[in-house]
């Protein structure tokens, strides 16, 4: 049937539902969705009736005519519908006029899961109701987007996976699962710590964001094995992809090295992987914190492709092009570049320049873009004032072909390879949006990224030092002579565990010294050691050398099981802004049943709602 | 060696380490202990030179002299030590008078660890120093703790416990291990649950109380088959032996009966149960809420021993004792009574002074003894009205014999039970004081409970109906007519599982009709149903038949364990008034990182805070 109606989008941010109905080839394009914010993919409604799909829908679209094919999910009173197809969910108008009486009594009759084709124009949603119903609707429906094929598999998947994890730890290597208290105490610095009110006036308990302090003291204790499958909490405001709670594999181990547990968990990721996934091979690459800033310009390097950054400093040493000079000039000046492979075939104008863009809005940073064209030509503003022998050297440090895009730029080495690091993945994303596959979804890229700095100078002020991880980091064995003199110069026995581009696990070896730890909380980090008392006394009584690591479960899920978002991995998740959009939580509460915790609201000013309001809706748009 | 000092008491209310450092044989006086807070074990302390143990010490031996041995467990500055033995801590306060120069030069010298003897008068902490310090020793130095052989038990117990559970669920019966959020909405009535405020003016979260409402919308989802080993949240301010967040195995299925469910739960506890202990038989027996509560006098009974209680309304339906008649003359009104075998020979004058006081003093009820001599005389001050066919009879009716004791009252139905319920445990306490073994430590006794009310009169307002257990329970098959016209008639589909006299589970086949749902909710409980209408509109979309579980881990391992209390199955648990004694959490917050959740505090008036610090001394008596 066809009907004639108005849409106003529901679903924006919506984490898609890409491929959920349809055959897992789809599975590439899925997540290509959620890898750029600024993707369409206009191939998905090629050779059909449709003009768009429900999921791609956005404010782009107010005011155009798009029609969409879809099954009918739900009706509410007979005033609106959603219509849903494999890409996400709109909600649809149902015309009140009279001249409309007829579309609107197939539209009410119509059972559910009926197929309709539906075409009218996008609006937003009516002035009020924005807010609660901007975000997505799957979540207000949860229990029934559970039903779905790829929910079902989801859900059942991390069950398995968690279960094998448990099996490889308690049964083959004799850890012990131990629960420890998620009402703790606030920690030096827990900034993102959630609060919660005892009934003891001005008394607080805060929900930790990691079991770190109770799993050194079970080392303390002689546990000598702990793991646990630990609920953490971390308030972090509105962030994508994020999760007010979230659950890591927590680990930790007595007498044991670095190597001890890398091998470990390359033991534990293989036992318990999927068996309808390809079999992951160990021992994972490893590389240090500096290769993989200095190669990927990034301390999680995507390892599923190569476009890695080269530095060219030495080509230029004589050049005459001007800012190239400038930036050889300084102290740790370099001129570097990444080469994009093809990228004259694929890479337009306006990608090119939007690359410009976004370098000079997020780095103040010029980049240069040079064109091997097929004729051996470089085409570039500067092309003329590179000697051949340059060129030569230029192809032989790069490996260069006809038809690829050498983007250059130039200044201090940190900074250049941050900005090539993020172009280097926007690039991929505009190949890929062209149909090149550079990163096989398939495919599972592990990679340990090892010795980062044990410390960092602080943003708001460079001259102190804060911790690059937590503070009960030990420093590495080679370095710790320089805490006394160079501390800025101390690597650390911290590791990450990195997974196609993501961050899925880290962990280190910890100080068990009791005066080294005061050392390092008391003189180089400044921190209130009253707080850390029970902690430091602890490894006063005998600390076996102990370490371990945390694997974030909900990204890993989210990888394996080649989801869109995190949301997609968790039976209840809630939305951007924290919320659970089916239950409606958070939620007020009458001031008396806030009486027995001694606290009241302090309910902002109007100038104060209106910036926060501001802030929330500048989140939605992430 | 000998030291002469002074004693201050440390550990009141301490969970006492009883039998920790002993052959197991002081197992089931270790259990005794927790048993009845009258208790004292004189035994302990005969034929040695000590006149006390650490453990047993608490307010009544203020100003005593007394003498302990046992091993010094840790020194803090040169001020005080603590001294530990098998059953608990004490702190021994470091004479600095010159006289006892001697003495401190060697108490400050002796390496931890070495047994001394110590003689002094008991003191309480020094003003000031109370609150903090009263509480357990054992749970500030936790890590130490820890170390203990039956600690390192515990733990240990519990985590294979925990996996064959697991195993069990996942493996053995398709189980999908399901994470529920922590983070919630308040529930309707949930006064005990915590808040956790949001960064919205005036919004919070809540710590659920159980995963109720996610495991049913997981059995709308189609999860089929839901398992969690979830943490939960109650806050009950300072309660003995409960813990402001416990782990339950929570379970929910659909397409599942009540027998079904006590089949799964059975088989799990089976292949679930350690290796060490008497293999459990099952299925296990089952017994209505009227039946328990007429013989047992409790919905929980301890089935590890008689002593039950028998109507014998009909022996003095022409009595001349005048309590008797009063009662009888009543609606509702019985005769009850327990036999107490050899009473005559373990129970002391004292002893059936206590009871009857406790009697009047909780129930208001009048408490007859009756001593059955071995000269076949009765010792009663009834006893020469109490005609010879009436004595026959009781003998029969209670199987008396001689030595025994006899404890009679007469009543209302209910009330009657109850207090001889009360009266059941005590005497067995009193008897097991006097070495009658009634309970066996190693024998585990499970019992279903089963056809609950599904609602009660409320407390506050009799006319008005409260569930007996949640709203969302089913009714019995057989009543479900009476929801319509004698709801309080109703009997419900829920049932507990009992060990040993505690409840250590409980769960129902739940209301998966909408209809019926919102009749219960608005109609006969007259809720706020828009604190439900998600879990309304999910039963709307086509809910199948379900029904759960939860068994509480914390309380199960404690018995399996046979430990004094739950603390010594949790790693680091909380103090009575919940307190993380360790890193003294609750703890401050300064103002600022308040203002990102809109709250303040509202500190008490001089006069309120007088009045929660009684409440509080007042809970550590419990």
């Amino acid at each position: 049937m066809y009907l004639r109606s108005w849409l106003s989008r529901l679903c924006r941010g919506l984490s898609s539902p890409v491929g959920r109905t349809t055959p897992p080839g789809w599975g590439s394009l899925s997540r290509n969705v959620v890898l750029s914010s600024h993707r369409r993919i206009p191939e998905l409604s090629s050779f059909v009736v449709r003009t768009n799909t429900c999921g791609e829908l956005c404010s782009s679209h107010l005011g155009q005519e798009v029609t969409l094919c879809g099954w009918i999910q739900y009706r509410r009173q007979n005033i609106f519908l959603v219509l849903r197809d494999f890409h996400g969910l709109v909600q649809v108008v149902i015309p009140q006029d009279e001249s409309s009486a007829s579309v609107k009594k197939i539209l009410c009759e119509a059972p559910l899961e009926s197929v309709v084709k539906v075409s009218g124009i996008v609006i937003s949603r009516p002035p009020g109701q924005e807010n609660p119903k901007t975000e997505a609707l799957r979540l207000q429906y949860r229990y029934l987007d559970l039903r779905s094929f790829q929910m079902q598999y989801n859900l059942r998947l991390r069950s398995e996976m968690v279960m094998k994890i448990r099996e490889y730890l308690c049964n083959l290597h004799g850890f012990v699962d131990v629960e420890t208290p998620t009402l703790f105490k606030r920690t030096p610095g827990g900034a993102k710590e959630f609060l919660v009110p005892s009934r003891e006036p001005g008394k607080f308990y805060s929900l930790p964001q990691s079991p770190q302090q109770f799993k050194q003291l079970l080392m303390v204790g002689g546990l000598d094995r702990y793991f646990q499958v630990a609920r953490c909490y971390r308030d972090e405001g509105s962030r994508p992809d994020r999760q007010p709670e979230f659950t890591q594999i927590d680990i930790e181990m007595s007498f044991v090295d670095q190597t001890g547990i890398q091998s470990l968990i390359e033991g534990l990721l293989q036992y318990s992987w999927p068996k309808d996934k390809e079999p992951i091979m160990i021992p994972f690459p490893s590389m240090t914190f500096a290769e993989a800033l200095t190669t990927y310009g990034t301390d999680k390097p995507d390892t599923r492709f190569g476009m890695k950054i080269v530095d060219i400093s030495d080509v230029f040493r004589k050049t005459e092009i001007r800012f190239l000079q400038d930036a050889l000039s300084k102290p740790q000046g370099t001129v570097k570049a990444i080469c994009v492979h093809e990228g004259a075939k694929y890479l337009k104008r306006k990608d090119i320049e939007s690359i410009r863009q976004f370098a000079t809005d997020h780095f103040n940073q010029e980049v240069l873009p040079i064109f091997l064209k097929a004729n051996r030509n470089w085409n570039s503003t500067v092309a003329k004032f590179i000697m051949e022998e340059q060129r030569l050297e230029l192809a032989r440090l790069m490996e260069t072909q006809e038809e690829d895009v050498v983007l250059l730029t130039a200044g201090e080495h940190k900074k250049a390879c941050s900005l090539l690091g993020k172009l280097r993945l926007e690039c991929a994303n505009l190949l890929e949006m062209r149909g090149v596959v550079l990163r096989d979804p398939k495919l599972f890229s592990f990679l340990w990224v090892v010795n980062f700095p044990l410390f960092l100078p602080k943003e708001e002020n460079p001259t102190e030092l804060e911790s690059a991880h937590h503070p009960f980091t030990a420093p590495h064995p080679s370095d710790i002579h320089l805490l006394y003199t160079e501390p800025k110069k101390v690597r650390s026995q911290h590791y990450d565990l990195v997974l196609n581009g993501s961050e899925i696990g880290g962990g280190s070896i910890r100080i068990h010294d009791a005066e080294l730890q005061r050392y390092i909380l008391a003189t180089l980090l400044k921190e209130d050691v009253k707080l850390l008392s029970h902690l430091l006394q602890a490894l006063d009584y005998g600390a076996p050398p102990h370490g371990g690591i945390a694997l974030g479960l909900d990204r890993l899920m989210c990888l394996v099981a080649g989801a869109p978002s995190i949301r997609d991995v968790i039976a209840f998740p809630k939305s951007f802004r924290g919320h659970d959009l089916m239950s409606n939580a958070p939620d007020s509460v009458p001031p008396e049943e806030l009486k027995p915790y001694h606290i009241q609201v302090s309910w902002p000013t109007d100038s104060e709602a209106e910036k926060s309001s501001l802030n929330q809706s500048h989140h939605l748009e992430n």
